[in-house]
């Protein structure tokens, strides 16, 4: 038991430091203009990280694909947050969010990861993967919509065709303001959490999700990255912006995780996104193409079946 | 003291409608171009509110001046939350947040409440009064802070002169970006809670910090509204406006649990800064004016003896 999960802790480590290199290569030749920075941090109690950060680009204007591997006791804080049992724990993963200039590009988050608990020993006692990806636009594109669901599909259908119904419900569910009328963050994508029992099958699910990542993003990018935007679709875009900053400080489970027991702040909320208006009691005009872009955040849609 | 409570309830009721009404005069006498807009609400359990938002004026690019006054039966989420006991609650209260446009004309919060809990038969078995002000500059005038810091002082000395040491630490300690290394919203001010026993002193005390609101921002407002601004001081207040939203989502109590109990979303919201900007670990360069500002955030001074 022990060796096999070593083995998946290592296999997994290894392919997520891969996916950052890929992930990061892929967007800087697209955008044409910025880089990638990386910047090495080590955590008081364990572990660290590799936060890799895009700013002021030709098409992305912010953006974080952040890998880290952290270890150490299991703290009060997250006995009680997080309702951990154990003595100590390891946890790593990869955490992207990418903040496109142009309102047309959407806004896309991914984030896959591996948890072990340990008891005083060193055995292991529990282990799971989480994970998902999901799109958030400003301006709806059905096809754009399909294309990245298709892809996220086609990922989940490898292990379970069961899968991706129950994980994109799942997504619909989480990725939700819930003080503004259940509005949901964009239009989805995938979410699993606790993926418990199968470790082999679910590291084989989280490789086959990272990988159709950018297959699954860079043509919307393409395709939209052209489109020309004025400041009325830039102001949209702010406020859109606004709930996405509305859901990750006041919902997220991850971010306020995250902030609560001192990780370290700069990586973690590099997911917030550059530029961001909030406007009180702004409403887009029924029928526009804002309404409809907020319509279907009201009302999640199965993108497939259409 | 159930007469007694009344009379406090209503004294303090119209006294704060009165003040919204002065307030308002006083903000839109000064921007000289926008005015508020009312919108009156109803809480589903029982009461409403008065919001009145200034946006897109000469002086004040958003603010908000609101007024509730709420009842009904305490829910299982106030119990929890706040730890509440009894069967139902009265709530009233002023709370206003003004974001000037010009980065050197600060952002002012204050609120002033009052609170009564009832056993079955409708028997007052708590009431508390809380509230405070406090002041959010992008560059620091220490002038300014003294002034502020003077005038609140010079309210709660009318009451005791114990109270503004003790109020002033607690804003302190309350307005704080714990997940920042404890860096606070601004220079402070006062912050009160759970005032009980004496309720003729707290009200008289509500009483006096609200008629001080004026005499202690506007000769700030109107010393600082023509000072010229560049893109870098507009760059700097909407990276500083990042970090109000930070505190108001993730550490706020008011803010979280108006989200987490159905309270009008927009109206509390509309504490909200207009415009905001979120850079990766952006650093202002050691020495200059915004560092300085930095400085004091990082570090709460005495404004008073200096």
């Amino acid at each position: 038991m022990i060796k096999q999960q070593q083995a998946i802790k290592e296999v997994f480590g290894k392919y997520i430091r891969n996916l950052q290199d890929e992930i990061c290569r892929g967007l800087e030749k697209i955008d044409g203009a910025a880089k990638f920075k990386q910047d090495y941090w080590k955590r008081e109690g364990g572990g660290g990280g590799w936060s890799r950060v895009i700013q002021h680009g030709n098409v992305f204007e912010k953006g974080g694909v952040n890998v880290s591997e952290v270890n150490g006791k299991i703290s009060e804080t997250m006995r009680r947050q997080l309702a951990l049992d154990g003595d100590h724990f390891f946890a790593t993963g990869i955490s992207l969010v990418i903040h496109p200039l142009n309102p047309f590009v959407p806004t896309v988050h991914a984030n896959f990861r591996y948890f072990e608990l340990y008891d005083e020993k060193g055995e292991v006692i529990d282990s799971w993967f989480g994970g998902g990806a999901d799109l958030t636009p400003y301006y709806l594109f059905e096809e754009d919509a399909r294309h990245f669901h298709l892809q996220l599909k086609s990922a989940c259908d490898k292990t379970d065709t069961a899968l991706y119904p129950e994980f994109k419900k799942h997504c619909d569910e989480y990725f939700v303001n819930r003080h503004r009328q259940n509005e949901a963050r964009g239009i989805g994508g995938i979410f699993f959490d606790y993926l418990r029992g199968r470790p082999e099958s679910w590291l084989g699910l989280a490789r086959d999700c990272g990988d159709v990542f950018l297959p699954a993003y860079l043509p919307i990018v393409e395709k939209r990255l052209k489109t020309e935007f004025n400041a009325d679709h830039k102001f949209w875009q702010e406020i859109r912006r606004g709930r996405y900053v509305e859901f990750n400080l006041v919902h997220d489970r991850g971010t306020l995780f995250g902030l609560k027991t001192n990780g370290r702040t700069e990586s973690i909320l590099m997911s917030l996104p550059p530029t961001v208006r909030f406007e009180y009691d702004y409403q887009p005009p029924a029928g526009s193409e804002e309404d409809k872009l907020l319509q279907v955040c009201l009302h999640p849609r199965d993108w497939i079946q259409g």
